[in-house]
């Protein structure tokens, strides 16, 4: 991991951009983090481009800082200046004319949509894991919040270090990752958008259904896909709080 | 409404057991609670049988008034001491059998169960805010919270006082009510145990669409019908804190 920026935001966190390789990413630590007092860690998804997802990124991370964890994201593979796919390129052109024709998006498209993105990002983000936790203000426990829920349920399947994640329920699931999802057992947050314009309702509860937690829990709002209420920010800090401090 | 005892519970929570007309009910009111300072009203809710009910009222009662908020219930119809309704022990045995032999429990045995209920309670309840309100010490706004689901849908569609509610998706709805919660329009929290064994989920999640609130929320979780966590009582509050106060 090389860091390439560094700045101090007005809250006093320290952002720093890095690359992991030909991989770059972002790392937010509160004023408070140090080699004598290491922080907690949530990694940040989103749905790729990371200059575009800056604003909404900071913001959580901001507010993930004010209760005291360091945040890290790391841009997907396609997006952003990263090498594009073709294969992904002709799954999202096939999405938009289904979607636009009013046909059933079926799993086989679903599956070249969204399994390439998770076999490539899933090792970069546990790659990431290993060089965030080997700098001294970055203890553990680890979290992992939003983004590609695909992603975020691979994660939370195959990564002992993650101890509690918060997903959204907002992009289409391939049938494998339904069964990896039985798999899970980490407390669980999992938030959907009732009406989201993007993304199958039944899919989601369904998926919810499938998790192997014990502790699991949905929070529906009403609205569309960009539309989840500002206090759901505060329920998913609290659930970290809750799960990975103390 | 006349107050038929009074005691001080030990967190300054002054605790009055009163009648309105046959019908028991207590009163909760904060310590800081005046003529001077009136303090917004939680009705709580219940399945009915204030005496067995009590240690979980009162518990709420004191978590609602360590918020700010006074909390008062009432018997419901047929329970407790007051007298049995022979429709609703016919109703409650046909159910039992039904469930017993596996059957589908139908339309008519559930309006048979819970309408009769319905129209005698919300009567009562809006008869006990009129006297409430009429204390010095209670101001408003409303809140109405859990109980029979059917009884807080129509109280929310029916009684313009309430302004926010939080609901439990833990009964039988019948069919009207679903047409009356689309007149519903305050903001809600609905709360439904994923694995109530008592409560059909695809009902719950049909009568949560069903409402016509712009500010709705879902928070379901993993368990039967009394595991609601108790983090969801912290949810409550902090919902009625936003929605009642300043």
């Amino acid at each position: 991991m090389r860091f390439t920026s560094e700045r101090r935001l007005d809250n006093g966190v320290l952002e720093r951009g890095f690359t992991l390789g030909e991989v770059p990413g972002i790392l937010w630590t509160p004023d408070s983090a140090s080699a004598s007092a290491p922080v907690p860690l949530i990694l940040v998804g989103h749905p790729g481009g990371l200059d575009r997802m800056y604003p909404r990124l900071a913001g959580r991370a901001r507010h993930t800082a004010e209760q005291g964890f360091a945040a890290a994201t790391l841009e997907l593979p396609g997006s952003g200046d990263r090498p594009r796919s073709a294969v992904t390129d002709q799954a999202r052109a096939d999405l938009r004319r289904a979607l636009e024709a009013g046909e059933p998006v079926g799993e086989e498209l679903i599956d070249r949509l969204v399994l390439p993105l998770v076999e490539k990002a899933v090792p970069e983000w546990r790659a990431a894991l290993d060089a965030l936790l080997s700098l001294p203000e970055i203890g553990g426990p680890v979290g992992y919040s939003g983004g590609v829920i695909s992603i975020g349920t691979r994660l939370a399947a195959v990564e002992p270090r993650i101890s509690a994640a918060v997903l959204f329920a907002g992009s289409f699931v391939p049938r494998v990752i339904f069964e990896e999802a039985r798999q899970v057992t980490i407390p669980l947050l999992v938030l959907l958008q009732w009406d989201d314009e993007g993304n199958d309702r039944q899919m989601a509860l369904d998926l919810f259904d499938a998790f192997g937690s014990e502790e699991k829990t949905l929070h529906a709002n009403l609205g569309g896909h960009t539309g989840v209420p500002q206090f759901e920010g505060d329920a998913a800090a609290r659930f970290f709080t809750r799960h990975l401090m103390g």
